[in-house]
C-alpha cells in the first residue's frame, strides 16, 4: 500500500512563486508529508545553450522560480517546520551557468558600484553525467576540460518572511531563500522558524554542485526532481535557518557585510550548544571557537550566507529538536 | 653526516619580535635551511592556569612573540619565500585559552565600538594528550567535558611588509602575518612574497587546534617545536601569501570587511590558475565558483583572514611554483 | 475658489499602511495633487512618558506607520514621482525618542550579533516650542537640559519596490522608505522611481529633530501635519532616491555596508551629472570628488544611509528634472 | 621682539618622513613652539602637468611626504600632543589631481578586488587664485569650467602610532595620519594621544581642497606653508584623534567598513560628552542622537575616515581639553 501523503508536484508554466510570502499556497499538507517535485532552474530554463545570455533571454524580475509554496497546516508563528531532503536528482543531463553583468563577488555591482563596466557575458554549458556522478566543465577561450563530482543541492529553500514582508526567492534572510549553501544536500534535514500561519515553504534553484561562495554568483544551475518530507515541531522556535546531517549540526546567518553574517550563524550555533546540550553561553563559546568548521555559502546575493558547522561526534550529550533528524533518516530510508 | 644547515633556534626571554619589519635578524641563512624551532605561545607563556588574566598578567603591547627573524640569502623585493612545515609540536602537555576584553568575533570590539560592556574575561586550560593527539577541553561552569583531535598549527607566519611599515606580530595583511588558519600545519609549504632584501622570515603564535573564524580571538595556545624547510623561488612574484598540500594549492586574503577578503583570496586563486594551469581569466573564475572550497581563517584579527582552496585532482595539468612543494616533501622524508 | 485637488488625509485607527507594497491604496490621486497629511510618529502614538517603553507597549511588527498610499494617476514602470514638502509642522507639543534594545549604531544588534546583553531601554520625552522653535532635551540621570532647534523632517518616504517586494515601513532601500535623512524637510522635492502602476506613495515617521546617522536609532519622533505637492515626471527614471533643495541637488543610497551605501549615492551623483550637465563620466567624478558633501542619514536601519550633496552654486548649466523643483516651489508659495 | 620659540622648517629633497613611527625628528621642540612649515604634495611634487601620470612619474613607495618628525619634549605615553593650524596657504598657483588605478571609491581596488580592468588614469590641474580665493576645475573631455572656493587643509596630520607599529604615511588610523578630513583647516586644533616618548608629530599633504570622501581618492593636491602652534597636555589621552574649532568639537574614527569609522567616531563623542560636559553615558548617546553632524573624510584611503561634529552652542556647561582651543587661537592672533 502506498503512503497516502505522498504529493507529486510538476509546476507547469506560470505555476510557480518568484517570492517568499506574497504567493497563494498551491496545496495544503499535513506535516509528515512527502513532496515529490519538480524544480525549475533560476533562469526559468531559458539558458539552453551558449548563446542565450541572461540578460537577453530572461524576464525579469522572474528569476529563480520556486515550486510551493505548500501551507503546513497546524503551522504557526513560533513553531519550526523541518524540510528533509531524501533526494535530489538533476533532471536533464545538462546544466548551465554564467556571469551577468554586475552581479557576482570578483565584479562591481548595483550596490559595490563603481564606474567600471562589467565583465563580459558568457555562458558555460556543463554536461552532467548522473551514472558516474560528474559533471563536465569545458573551457570557452581554449579546450580545456575538467571532470567534476556531481554534488547535487537546492540553493534555495524557505518560509514566508516576517515583518509582513514579501522577498524576492533571489534573497537569503532569516526566513531561508536563496542561502545558496552546497550543503542542502540529500540527506539533510533543514529547520525553518515558522512566520505566517501555514510557514508557506517553497523551494527551487536546484545547483548539480557549487563550490563554497558562488564566486561569480552562479553555479551548475540545473532543474531538478527533489523528495523531501516536511515536519512539523510545534513550540520550537528558530531564529536563523538550521541544518542538520548525519555528522553535524549546522547555523546559518545571511547579512551584509559578511563578518555579519558570520557572527549571526556562530552566535546561533553557541546558542545552539548552550541551549541543548548544557553548556553555559561561554562554555560553548569556547568549545565552539576551537570546534566549529566555518565554511561560506554564498558571498554574491542580496545578503551574504556564512555556516557555522559542529561535528556530532565532538558535541556533549544532547537531543536537538527531538531526535527529529533521525526519524526523518529512517522514515526516507523506508519510502 | 648531519645536514649541516640545519639550524636550532630557542629564544631566551628578550629575544623574541614582536614585529614584522623593524626587528633585527637572529640569523641568516642559505636557501635550503631546514630550522629547528621553538615558539612561545601568544601570550608569551604568561598565562599559565584559570588565575592568569590576560589583562593583568600580559605586557601589552608585547603579545604573539615571533621566533626570528632570519634573513634569507639571496631574497630580494619580487621574489618569493617558501616556508615547508615538516613538523608542529607542542612543546608542553597544556595549552591556554580565553577571552580577553572587547576582543573576539561576538563582542563589540574597539573597532565595532559600542556602548555595552565586555564579556566576561575568563580562561580555559586545555589538556593535550600527544599519544592519543587529544586536546581536552573543560567547561568553567559544569562538569562537561569534551575531547577534541590535536591539530597542531601555526597562526602566525609573515615577512617584513612592504611600504616601509613595521606591523605589530597581530596584525595579518600581504605580507602574512597573524592569518590564523588551521591549514598552516605540518605538510604544508607556505609562500610569501619578498618585501625587503633578506625576506625577514618569521613565524609563532602555536596553536594545538582552532576553530575556523577563531571565533572568541583567541585558539588553544600553546608553545611549539617546529620544524621548517626554507626555500627561495627567485622571480617569482606572490601579492599575498599562497599555501599548497599534497591535496590543496590555497590561496589567503586578509582585509576588511569580510567580503573584502574574500573577494582577495578567491582572486588570487582564479589568476593563479590562469597564470599556471593554461586558462583564461573567465574560465577561471567559472572553474573556482565551482569547485572552491571557502573556509575562514580569522574573523577577529586586526584583518579577517578568507582563504581559497581548490583541489588539486580537479585542476587541468600544471605545474605552480616549480614543483618545489613536492621537493620540499621529499627532502622532508629524509630527514 | 480653493484648489479642488486639495485632499485630506488624517488616518484613523486601522487606517495605516506598514510596508512599502502590498497595501491597498487609500486614494487615487492625479499628479498635482495637494496631500494635506497627518502622520503618526514611528511608535504609532504609543510611547507617551518615559514609562512607555517600546518592548512593551509597541506591538510588533507594528511599528512606523505610513499614511498612504496613494495610487499616482498615470505613474508607470520607468516614471518618476515627485513629492515636494511644503509644510512639515509638529501635531503635538511633545515628542518620545528612546534606546530600544539590540538596535542602533553604538550597540550589537540582531545582525552585529554578540554574546553581550542590550544596552538599557531608556525614555526620553522632549518638549516642543513651535513659537520658539525649539526642542528641549532633559537629561535622565541629572538635571542638565539643552534646547535644540527644531528642524522637522520626514523619515520615512517611498513608493512600492521592485521585484515584486513587499518590504517593511522600517527598511530603506531603492524605493526609498524608511531612509531617515535630515535633509527631508519642509522646501525640498524628493524623487522617487516608479516601480509598479501608480507607485503608490506613502510617507510617515515624522522627526522634530535628528543628529546625521541617527545613532541610537531613534530621532525626536512626533506627529506631523504635513503638506506635499505630489508630481509625475513621465518618462525619467530614477534608480535611487535623489532630493532637491533651492540650494542643492542630492543623491542618495542605501546599502550595508556603510561604504556601499555612500558609493551608490556619488555614482548616482556623478552620472546626475553627467546626464544633466554635459560633463563626461571622469570630468564629473573629479568634480564631485572636490566639491560634493556627504552627510549620513540613518546608521542603525535594516540598510544604511548616505547621501552625495552638490551645491547648485557650483554646478555647470544644466536642468535638473525639468525645473520642476522650482516650479513646485511657486506652486507651493501660492498656497 | 620676535617669540624666540618659531621654528622654520623647508625640507630639501630626502629630508622628508615617509612614515609616521620610524623615521628620526628633525628637531626637538618645546610645548608652545610655533612651526613654520613648508609641506610638498602628496606626489613629492612630480605631478606638475597632465601628462604626469603618477603611475610614471611617482616613485613608490614615497609617497606622501611629511614634515618632520618633531619630537615634543615632555610628550609621554598617555599625554596629548594639540596642534593648531593658524595659517595653510597654497605655496603655488596651481595644483593637481587625477585618476589613480585600482584606487578611489566609484572603483574596484586591490582590496576591494575584482576582474574588472582599470579607469583611465586622468590628470586634471587647476590654477589657483589665491586673491580672489577660489580654484578653477577645467573639464579634460569638454570646455566646461568651474569655479569652487579654495578651503586649504591638511589631509595628513599624525604621531607615532602604538604598539610598536611604523606605519606609511598613506594611512590613517588612532594615531592620525591621513585622514583626509576637510575640517583640518586653519582656526582648529587636532589632538593627538601620545603613543611613544616625544610624541613624533609631523603633516603634509595639502589639498587646496577636497569633497567629504574624497570619492576619486584624490583631492586638489597642493604645496603648503603652513604656520602651526604644538602644545602639550599632560595627563590626558586621547585615544582617536579629536578636533575643536571655534565652533565644534569633533570626534574621529579610522577604520573598515565604514560603519566601524563612524562608530568609533560617534563613540569617541558620547564619551567625550560624559567625561567633559557632565552627562551619564546614555543621556549623552540621546543628545549626540539628535544634534550629532557626521560628515566623512575619506572613503578611500587604507582606513575609512568619519567625523562626529558637536556644535559647542549646543553643549552643556564644559570645559574640554582645559581650554586650550581658546588660549591657542589668542596666541595665533597675537603672532
Amino acid at each position: 500500500m502506498s503512503d497516502p501523503r505522498i504529493i507529486t508536484v510538476r509546476p507547469g508554466p506560470g505555476e510557480y512563486a518568484w517570492t517568499f510570502g506574497g504567493a497563494p499556497p498551491v496545496a495544503r499538507i499535513k506535516p509528515g508529508t512527502v513532496l515529490d517535485l519538480y524544480t525549475e532552474d533560476c533562469f526559468a530554463g531559458r539558458v539552453r545553450s551558449e548563446k542565450d545570455l541572461v540578460s537577453e533571454v530572461c524576464d525579469f524580475p522572474f528569476l529563480n522560480p520556486q515550486t510551493g509554496p505548500f501551507y503546513v497546516e497546524g503551522a504557526e508563528v513560533g513553531d519550526t517546520v523541518a524540510v528533509h531532503f531524501v533526494s535530489i536528482e538533476p533532471a536533464r543531463d545538462w546544466a548551465a551557468s554564467t556571469t551577468v553583468p554586475f552581479f557576482g563577488a570578483l565584479t562591481s555591482t548595483h550596490a559595490t558600484a563603481t564606474l567600471q563596466p562589467p565583465l563580459p557575458e558568457v555562458v558555460w554549458m556543463w554536461q552532467l553525467d548522473l551514472e558516474r556522478r560528474t559533471c563536465l566543465f569545458a573551457a570557452r577561450d581554449s579546450d580545456v576540460t575538467v571532470e567534476l563530482p556531481l554534488d547535487p543541492m537546492h540553493g534555495t529553500v524557505g518560509v514566508a518572511p516576517a515583518n509582513l514582508e514579501v522577498r524576492s526567492a533571489l534573497v537569503p534572510d532569516a526566513h531561508g531563500g536563496n542561502m545558496d549553501t552546497p550543503e542542502m544536500r540529500a540527506g539533510v534535514t533543514c529547520y525553518l522558524g515558522v512566520n505566517v500561519e501555514g510557514a508557506l515553504l517553497s523551494l527551487g534553484d536546484g545547483h548539480a554542485r557549487q563550490g563554497e561562495g558562488e564566486t561569480c554568483g552562479v553555479a551548475v544551475e540545473c532543474a531538478m526532481n527533489s523528495v523531501v518530507i516536511v515536519e512539523l515541531l510545534k513550540g520550537v522556535s528558530t531564529p536563523w535557518p538550521r541544518l542538520e546531517s548525519d555528522g553535524y549540526i549546522m547555523s546559518t546567518g545571511s547579512a551584509r557585510p559578511l563578518e555579519d553574517a558570520f557572527r549571526i550563524a556562530q552566535l546561533d550555533l553557541v546558542q545552539w550548544l548552550a541551549r541543548d546540550y548544557g553548556l553555559s553561553q561561554l562554555d560553548a563559546y569556547q568549545l565552539v571557537t576551537q570546534g566549529v568548521e566555518s565554511p561560506l555559502a554564498n558571498v554574491c546575493d542580496t545578503n551574504y550566507t556564512a555556516l557555522a558547522k559542529f561535528r556530532k561526534g565532538w558535541l556533549p550529550a544532547g537531543d536537538p529538536h527531538r531526535g527529529l533528524h533521525q526519524q526523518l533518516r529512517e522514515t526516507a530510508a523506508r519510502l
